[in-house]
């Protein structure tokens, strides 16, 4: 929602209809409607240029980097040979250009069922798409379940890059979704899922994880900050046939890669997996211990 | 600034004039004007009550443990007796709290400003203040700088539960300040401070730590979250005339001290310690680095 106060144009994000985040902005750069949503491209005073969909915001220039590297670079340092990395979602462009900074990886096909969304961060956040013409990508406008259900194809790591689950994302909370990933995984496979808010989320994510649970081996819960969403205090899934994102990770490896982060390190990948009370009690009877 | 909007009461605070924070309430409280601030208390409809110095949220119910737990506990558990405890600031009570959970602890003493946030938190907020009668606490109402100057005692462990360095705050981010502290402290003494948002505050950060560092061994930044804080990633600075808190800290004596807590644990307790590269990068002059 974008209102004048005061003469003053601000963004504002209402939560459960009782707390808010707003955004004094400059002006704004795109506003469109897909088939699918309501698409808002706007220059903050504070945080650069911010992607809205439908009202919700997607992603800041000023901190989208702690989201997109900690989606990104956790899973492909435990998996020992990533190539093949299906991204679902995202259409912006920040998870596939931080998957595409690792050599090792060959293939990635992200798929998005809105091309407006594409297109807009094309235009106006080019830092953030900067890497969605790599030869390594193959972009599919596509609905994510319909692509899970018929492609063949086998990958080594899923990202889900999706909203929370409201509107068109609510199949990608769902079990028929998560079974279809699991089979297009190879033996290795890691799933990541964007998985909310720890405080404000707290059912959805249990919910979320008991989906994935009859079909992954190992599963956990990682955080990460964002100064755009509500809260700060953020999370991913992380589900896999066998690797654990402790006992299988190497802090050497991120060291010798030479990929440069603002946020991840060794350190912080391990401690995204400590959780606080609150959230490893709420989420006990579903994510698997951490064995240090 | 409480407005109405639609004929609905919410509290706003703004940061920078560039973006805001708010929440939907009930009422207010309590409304006072003390000799050096204006203090409102007021009831969210999501957030529990909530308590707001000059316009600046200070804490609400929801959250307000992770903060408390955050300042108090990871020191105590570094310390290997601490008896004698200093709080400047913390009025609310929530500090002392949690630290009088903790049975080694003989005295604290807790040098707050401002008698009218004590009796308003006396009201209205039990939850956080139901420790302010504890046999061991010794309340002073007294400027801190003031007590530090003059006060003989020797401390194990000093908490500066401040604002931010606004206002009648301004000195307790100084060297003067600092250099009293270090005098007060024992020989394995720890001092923690409220080191503001990680990453709308870096400059601070760097002054304040810069400050502290003639004094001190060793210097370190831990993190926790915050709901009520913008961005989330808030952080404590950790000066020591020793004691390292990762080196000196054994979760044992964590899990054999009984003590409950919603937010801290070892695994939280190590994890605080491990700054994203933006952060270490800022604050790489000033820090020592954590050897594991």
């Amino acid at each position: 929602m974008t209102t004048k106060d005061s003469m003053e144009l601000w963004v504002k994000e209402i939560y459960q209809e009782t707390f808010n985040l707003g955004f004094k902005i400059d002006r704004t750069l795109f506003s469109g409607k897909s088939r699918f949503q309501q698409i808002d491209v706007v220059k903050t005073k504070s945080h650069g240029v911010m992607l809205l969909n439908d009202g919700s915001i997607m992603l800041s220039e000023r901190d989208e980097f702690i989201y997109h590297e900690m989606i990104a670079h956790v899973p492909l340092f435990v998996h020992p040979s990533p190539e093949r990395v299906l991204v679902i979602g995202g259409g912006d462009g920040g998870t596939v250009r931080e998957v595409l900074k690792h050599p090792k990886v060959k293939r990635v096909v992200m798929v998005e069922i809105d091309d407006m969304v594409i297109q807009a961060c094309r235009i106006h956040l080019p830092a953030v798409s900067c890497a969605l013409d790599d030869e390594r990508l193959e972009i599919r406008i596509q609905d994510g379940i319909k692509y899970i259900t018929e492609a063949g194809e086998k990958f080594d790591l899923v990202i889900v890059d999706s909203t929370d689950p409201i509107g068109p994302a609510v199949p990608l909370f769902d079990k028929p979704f998560y079974k279809g990933i699991s089979a297009a995984l190879d033996s290795d496979g890691i799933l990541i899922t964007q998985a909310g808010s720890t405080f404000y989320d707290g059912e959805t994510q249990h919910a979320m994880l008991m989906n994935q649970r009859p079909f992954f081996k190992n599963l956990h819960l990682y955080l990460y900050s964002n100064l755009t969403y509500p809260g700060g205090l953020w999370s991913f899934g992380f589900a896999s046939k066998g690797l654990c994102p402790i006992q299988d990770f190497d802090g050497r490896r991120v060291e010798s890669s030479g990929i440069v982060t603002s946020y991840y390190n060794p350190g912080v990948h391990r401690s995204a997996f400590s959780l606080p009370n609150f959230v490893a009690e709420n989420l006990a009877s579903v994510i698997d211990p951490i064995l240090v």
